[in-house]
């Protein structure tokens, strides 16, 4: 993930932003590189999900829209994260984010008497460890079975999910990789301060959405360590809100959209009125959107402001909508390999009945293993009639479909597939990104870092290189070339250095072709070099060639 | 403009936001065409300005930025508007657009005594309009020396810039096409409220920023019409404000950007140390920016949410700014040209220098004749190096530029052409929109709607229309050309209708062909109609040439 990170920053793909303020947490912005391949990937989306496709309109609703919206749709009341505060450092934390456990001793087996000395030391000694490091004395039978009690009443404390009692206190710890180590370690601190014996238990971790009132004030501030500085948990609401027109007061109140979907849903009847659409059909966006995440985190993985491309697919209350669901999810996962993921990095993920709200069908997540674990990169979620139903009574707005054929009216269903242009384009990044061990022509290894990006969302798709910048000859049709094909492609002119840097350079940009104009094109027939990326072979190839290999791979 | 409004929503163009809810004054949705239409102009400038040229580079950077950009960039104290409140109705109003004048009576240029009473009959008699009908009664010379008096009299107080003395009061009136007279009017209501003699003097307009202290509690409210409602004008900041992180506090404050341009500039440094740029060069950028304006108006024109496309263009200390300014005004519109804009409703407009900004070397804007008057729609500002060096005093990074051959190191300066897509989407909506009576065969004269959309911007490029569709074989064949034609570009099948009509929801929506698949097609040499949007003149074409066409008119 490092190495992704500094080539991002390198070569231009993504910058902190304001990075020269230092940075502003949650914010990202896309380089040169990284502007052109967030651009790819919407317009990759955008043909095939709208212009290419007879059953799906497109739309661009506004990042503001009227706060009733967002009162209908369930986000004023229900978007939600849990908070908490440290009254004495005023850090912030998220609730599901902060663990906590009660911590405990067990007596030990065995209580020693001052006469039992010899046995005591003896004992001690043998609890050490040893490193495999054969013992000098042997253990009497009295200390192995001391010993022997001992070690099931670790197991126990070790096992135990609750501590009894009071206990000595609580440890808490933010979520990593090892919080249960953080606390384990944490207890040991709190029994050597308050001189508890014994052998200590630490409870199953929560987090602070699970203590209770008595608890919260027993646990100790991640910021201070003390008890009594926490408050409890409150729901924060993930929207940004902002003041609409020259009041600065409750009745201008409006939100940055934390989702594109709702815009879909409130012109649904402007669209249908306008659009000559017919069920099943759907609309699609593609838009930035918003939230003010606590903790934002993994990169551009989860932000701040994040660009979104949802689609809303409208269907017969009678439909299938099973089948219309498997579908979509079909659909999605077709796509991403379209543009160059591999499937052995995708999985799907159905969220368990329990889980869903109560009006959703299911929800299934296209997952992607990304360096830091596998997720979430596409829901496809089947949302029934909820949405529309919600901004018919909210509005007093009938939010019915006239069907021609069956002659009648209903609120239609729907399969919502959501997906992050910047998730995506983290992913092709990952998927991506190698670094391989090359042997050239004299035999020579060398390191090569290669960004194996598809010609559809490569950033340049062609590099065109003279072989030498200083033979007039050369430079001229390599410049012709390049010129003629910038018309319709994203193209790249290099004349400086080595013709193998210069190949290097385009490896890590991700430029699937290189063509290398040589002696031979200007004293033969014309062909050039063309040089391949992931295989690195080169063949001849003629101007026409080339056109009709652009024209077949990048659509 | 009624017309094209009515188009732009009956044809899925434009909405208003939140439509279902009564709309969200100052925001926008673009519907299935309109979004598409507006895609087209992002791509067209992006192809054209960065694509198709190697001296720029685009970016994407956040909309939300450091707060401390734009205490830098000057927007956080300077941004503003002048704003008054109405104490009483909580109305607010733009200052510079609240126009308000002193109004006073001059004495009638003479005194009748009541011995003169037949003269005074006389005399209101004569000043009576008469709409072209002859006098009954000759006037007398006496009367007639008293009413070429009275007009001079008049004529002075028409002219009259000031009113001495305390005058009878002060009358408002928010600015529109007919302020002047709305203010006579009131003017002559107090006239009549106060029982004033005399004629009537009312002084310039000017606007509340205008007002002395004195003044400001003398002028009425326009929304209760008593003077004492008013505030003095102040300054209110037009950036959206937020919060980000948990707290709601002075130090989480963060902006909505205005202008997309402070990304480029907060960047500079990124892009050239990963960009391999060299001076001269831009940095591109399309993206939304938000302006709280007090009164949005003239429909997508001055809205609150609205899309940039700004370019900043770096240039040395030492080049000829003033021709390189000279040069982008005329590669801009060159540009609008290309996208089908008329020369004839172009025109340039100077600022003077008078009214720039201190470090500003000068500023051009290309004007649009819009149905509501010419106005703005491509700014090409000269902006030196302030705006770098304003960030490199606030950061404390340097922004300065290596110049290799002139081995020097210095703030480079910039030209910016800055243009909102949302103004050129109304403008070429504007420039193509007509109404025509056309005679159709049989000598029969309709009226067609026709949008005049440049080939590049159409939503729709291609109209594949079977003659008939109860035909098998001409369905069939219209269905492999449309499928084969949607692969590269936006095309659209219609075989709903007599083809006069496909022809005419062609036109209005601006389709630029419409091809007709028929029986000569099936049954002859494979040919179709290809029907021409502006002449309506039909010909025969194949489909090679047919893809030929599009390859030339569409890039």
């Amino acid at each position: 993930m490092d190495a992704i990170v500094a080539l991002a920053k390198r070569r231009g793909f993504v910058f902190q932003s304001s990075e020269i303020y230092g940075g502003f947490n949650g914010f990202f912005d896309y380089g040169p590189l990284g502007a052109e391949l967030k651009k790819n990937i919407r317009d990759c989306w955008w043909d095939d999900m709208v212009r290419r496709r007879d059953d799906i309109v497109g739309v661009e609703t506004s990042i503001i829209m009227h706060p009733k919206v967002w009162e209908a749709s369930g986000h004023v009341a229900g978007f939600t994260d849990p908070l908490v505060d440290c009254k004495v450092s005023n850090q912030r934390y998220r609730a599901d984010q902060l663990f906590f456990a009660k911590v405990g001793v067990h007596p030990e087996p065995i209580e020693f008497t001052q006469a039992d000395e010899a046995t005591r030391t003896e004992y001690f000694e043998h609890l050490k460890p040893r490193d495999g490091r054969k013992r000098v004395v042997e253990p009497s039978a009295r200390v192995l079975e001391i010993v022997a009690a001992f070690r099931r009443e670790e197991e126990a404390a070790a096992q135990a999910e609750t501590v009894s009692g009071d206990g000595i206190g609580y440890v808490s710890a933010l979520e990593n990789e090892r919080t249960v180590a953080a606390l384990r370690e944490k207890a040991e601190l709190l029994k050597r301060k308050v001189g508890a014996r014994g052998i200590l238990v630490v409870a199953k971790a929560r987090d602070l959405t699970e203590a209770t009132a008595e608890e919260v004030p027993l646990i100790p501030s991640p910021a201070t360590g003390n008890p009594g500085d926490l408050t409890p948990a409150r729901s924060f609401n993930m929207m940004f809100q902002t003041n609409v027109g020259a009041m600065t007061d409750a009745s201008s109140v409006a939100y940055l959209r934390p989702e594109t979907a709702q815009g879909m849903f409130v012109d649904f009847k402007n669209v249908v009125d306008t659009g000559r659409v017919k069920l099943p059909f759907g609309i699609a966006q593609i838009g930035k959107s918003f939230r003010n995440e606590i903790t934002p985190r993994n990169f551009i993985f989860r932000s701040r402001e994040f660009e979104q491309m949802e689609m809303e697919y409208f269907i017969s209350e009678d439909a299938d909508w099973a089948t219309c669901h498997q579908e979509w999810i079909e659909w999605c996962r077709q796509w991403l390999l379209s543009i160059g993921l591999p499937d052995s990095h995708l999985s799907l993920y159905a969220h368990p009945k329990e889980k869903l709200a109560f009006y959703s069908k299911g929800t299934v997540d296209i997952m992607f293993q990304y360096p830091f674990g596998v997720q979430e990169l596409w829901g496809i979620a089947a949302r029934g009639d909820y949405d529309l139903k919600q901004h018919a009574t909210a509005s007093g707005k009938p939010m019915e479909y006239f069907d021609e054929a069956a002659k009648k009216k209903f609120v239609p269903h729907v399969i919502e597939p959501a997906v992050g242009v910047d998730r995506i384009f983290l992913a092709v990044l990952c998927a991506g990104y190698a670094e391989e061990d090359v042997t050239d022509d004299k035999g020579n290894v060398e390191k090569r870092t290669v960004l194996r990006l598809s010609p559809r969302l490569a950033p340049v798709k062609v590099a065109v290189l003279p072989l030498l910048k200083n033979k007039e000859a050369l430079v001229g049709r390599a410049q012709e070339l390049h010129a003629k094909l910038k018309r319709k492609y994203a193209v790249f002119y290099d004349e400086a250095g080595a013709i193998g840097r210069r190949y290097r350079r385009q490896d890590e940009i991700g430029t699937p072709w290189c063509v290398t104009i040589d002696f031979e094109t200007i004293e033969k027939d014309g062909s050039f070099t063309l040089r391949d990326r992931d295989s690195m072979t080169q063949r001849r190839i003629h101007e026409a060639e080339l056109f009709a290999l652009l024209d077949e791979k990048v659509y």
